[in-house]
């Protein structure tokens, strides 16, 4: 499928940092992004965007940050084709703490946001707009929010100045029909905005999910290398670029970058389809139980495990 | 997604056994179908049949063959809701060999073929309809026959008594658009017909295709425990039946026999999401070179298989 204005967003440090707390090597992170440039992605986020005083340096690597300072060590300048992204939480970076645009190679803050805190992000990624950034606003575990909600997030986000807005499936629970469902009400409600997506693979539908997205009119897409990512990952970036087929973009750098440094991460972290994962998203949970449950003695006692879920549901 | 119609097929042993020559333990084989019959799964099917003289025992364990005293020492006389399937290859099996349903366990062969084979194939299922069987036919390869000769497969079908036709993702190359319209041929040409779904993972789209195959109207779908099948897999069944939520299906039986009997196998047989099987899916190749390249040494060596796959494209 080649559609001109798809872009592609590797989160492959970002989103799989929450597996190590961005422990990652300069080495492996530099080579992230130089295969990232070849490959002709057009956004890479590199991290989180957060104020030194929100979490503590010794136990989370510098892409919990991303401090000016440590972005240009990988990209100098980023002289380069490929912008950079970061992802800011609501009230985990100070708004004095931005810097303007014309003194940093970050282009686009992301804002990832529930809700009931839509005016928060909105009101932030004006504020970064008005810095000189462009800005999305992505909207999590909409699988939980109710239809009333949506619209008014929906209405709200149609009168900002906000260009992109993200469907998010937080919990890796949308099927084929949700997806419609949903891209029908954001292309509806924001016909003049971008539509993006974000996907996480539980039930084996990350790459299925951002199909049928495409399909429905999304242009911004998010994958990561090998899929890597918070418990079951993401929608890997190597399918993504098989199946757009736009020439632009050049599989061998991802292929390389994912036998040389992320495929061998797969010794230390566990990312993937995995069970525990595939129950939370079939029902439609937070994976939070299922990543304690991973972390713990009894990983692979699976009926436990659902029992405990389904038992949950029930009280 | 409650369809009263639909019916599932298990083929734990018969998929899982091409990665393993069918060598699995009496114990394993005996727990998959005491878990399927307590998981309300509709059939299981158990390997393929074929006549002693086509392969050797020495090499091959018994659900290669599938004769009867050994299906007997598994289940007995079956006497359970669930029925039991049998694979059968043209050529494969003599029609002499072939007891009739009163002195057999078996109640369904599954009649896979290549479009070219479709004579031989209905010949076979209205054989074994005749001795009393269910039969379906199943089509393989479908993502490299044209349009020209699949509408010669499905008159011939039509024109047929056999009851079920299937739709067979080979190379785990269909998208869901491919799917769409697939469907939309084979429910025209075979209105009156069952139509069921087989897919492979190695595209991570077996689930996907096969929740698309069910809004189009497929009612017998094929899966396996954990995805166990031929290089990336099948639709794994405790997906399937997460989806489904029929009430008739217990999906803790299935997480059992998986923690206990499947999950252990990884540590010998590799199956699942592995880059030389998402090459040749996204390539629509038969997956016979990358199972190659990954019983060599240089299975991690993605990029050089990459410009292997692709360079012979070229010539």
């Amino acid at each position: 499928m080649f559609k001109k204005n798809i872009k592609v967003l590797d989160c492959t440090i970002r989103d799989g940092g929450l597996m190590n707390k961005w422990q990652f090597s300069k080495e492996l992170v530099k080579n992230v992004y130089d295969s990232c440039v070849a490959a002709g992605v057009d956004y890479m986020e590199i991290g989180y965007i957060s104020s030194e005083d929100q979490f503590p340096r010794t136990e989370f690597g510098p892409w919990k940050f991303c401090a000016e300072n440590d972005l240009r060590e990988i990209m100098g300048e980023n002289n380069t084709n490929m912008k950079i992204s970061v992802m800011a939480d609501i009230g985990r970076i100070k708004f004095d703490d931005i810097r303007p645009k014309s003194e940093s190679v970050v282009d686009l803050f992301r804002v990832a946001c529930y809700d009931y805190q839509i005016d928060k992000a909105i009101e932030l990624a004006h504020h970064v707009m008005d810095k000189g950034y462009e800005a999305t606003i992505n909207l999590m575990a909409v699988s939980k929010v109710s239809d009333r909600a949506l619209e008014q997030v929906l209405a709200d986000v149609a009168e900002s100045r906000i260009g992109t807005f993200y469907l998010v499936d937080s919990f890796g629970s949308l099927y084929s029909e949700d997806i419609h469902s949903l891209m029908d009400k954001y292309i509806a409600a924001l016909p003049d905005k971008q539509i993006g997506f974000h996907g996480h693979n539980n039930t084996q539908l990350a790459f299925a999910n951002t199909i049928e997205c495409i399909r429905k009119g999304a242009s911004m897409l998010d994958a990561t290398m090998l899929g890597i990512g918070r418990g079951a990952g993401n929608c890997p970036l190597e399918l993504l670029l098989s199946f757009l087929k736009n020439p632009k973009y050049d599989m061998v750098p991802v292929l390389r970058c994912i036998q040389d440094y992320i495929k061998p991460l797969q010794k230390d972290i566990s990312w993937g389809y995995f069970i525990p994962y595939m129950i939370t998203g079939s029902q439609n949970d937070h994976p939070r139980s299922a990543m304690a449950w991973m972390a713990s003695e009894n990983r692979d006692d699976y009926v436990s495990y659902y029992e405990s879920v389904v038992k949950n549901k029930e009280v």
